[in-house]
């Protein structure tokens, strides 16, 4: 069957690369060829600007700049590994994509979300994810899964505080209720192996597949 | 007086970095406050993704990509670096601009020039160089000089080829007639003396100053 472009979006400590990961696994044992991935980075080239926007003090980069390093990446991303996957019959799994991009720093930070919008568009045309799981959970739970993760040399994001997370979760589903026919939005409260039996159930039903559960 | 905000272009070994050099000192003889800087980098963000550009094979970005990280990197030299100094009665004097990249990525790599002025419009509205230097000579001397300075580190560009840099050389004299109220162009064949001296001898007829020579 046609493979697909899955993207994870949510907060930080959503839970999304252990869920990726699960629904990995899933789509491999029914035979399925997969490419899991993630934003920033992916290919080579977005990996190395990934470095330099997850990683240092919190005011590093202005929201603009921030801004066209994520774009800049998803670039380079999308032409020499997302695209190259699907035409190889892979299912793409990305944790985080445009939709991150448009909520962190449009919606929240204030960089004019038209303006990514056109330069999404005049980049990548009408190339976009065929359906996105939205792992929703309050930000504090998020936060404090995150921080309990310790990776502090990708920590630039989750010091921006609860106020700023709370903003963005609030985003995500006014962003998702905007977009209703590529979201699903996933309860990310819940225990992991629940929050993969919504994901598994979720993809079943929207594409008449017979996935088992990884767990 | 009014500090000005001089950009310095041309291809690989036109001298943009001596002649610099040398006009930030003639600024300094007669008591104007300077900052020399240079693109891609400047500022401590602009750097970081000039580490990324300058350096690798040349097939590391695609154009496309490439174009993307020289506005980004601009865009943080010009907000953190050149609007502050130019505030601080600065003049700055900054080896390559966007002319550089409406030059290499655009004219002569194929990105879309209208795309690349609406994103500098968009970031940058009418903000640009008060004059720009334009040190011509012919692509194989540039090259051999270039070359003779066994920079490796960063000749991602200098690798692409005399063809290549033929090409540019031509870009860049078609961009400066399109633009003669800005541009000047400079006979970059001479002995260095003579090369300042014609730098010296603009500026001080474009802005009624009294420079000496530095050399």
């Amino acid at each position: 069957m046609q493979p697909r472009f899955i993207t994870f979006e949510g907060g930080e400590g959503a839970g999304k690369s252990t869920q990726l990961a699960l629904l990995d696994q899933a789509l491999r044992y029914a035979k399925h060829k997969t490419s899991l991935t993630r934003e920033p980075g992916g290919s080579v080239g977005g990996e190395a600007i990934r470095k330099l926007v997850v990683s240092g003090s919190v005011d590093r980069w202005d929201d603009t700049t921030e801004a066209l390093l994520f774009m800049t990446a998803r670039y380079d991303h999308i032409e020499r590994l997302i695209k190259p996957a699907l035409a190889d019959d892979k299912w793409v799994l990305c944790d985080r994509f445009y939709d991150s991009t448009y909520v962190y720093q449009g919606m929240v930070k204030g960089v004019d979300t038209k303006w990514l919008d056109s330069l999404y568009t005049h980049l990548f045309g009408k190339f976009a994810p065929d359906c996105t799981m939205l792992l929703d959970l309050p930000a504090d739970v998020g936060l404090k899964r995150a921080t309990s993760r310790g990776n502090d040399a990708e920590s630039r994001f989750e010091r921006m505080g609860l106020e700023f997370h709370t903003k963005i979760r609030d985003a995500f589903n006014k962003r998702a209720a905007t977009n209703e026919e590529r979201f699903i939005i996933i309860d990310a409260r819940a225990k992991q192996r629940d929050v993969h039996v919504q994901i598994i159930d979720a993809l079943n039903q929207r594409y008449s597949l017979d996935l088992e559960y990884a767990l």
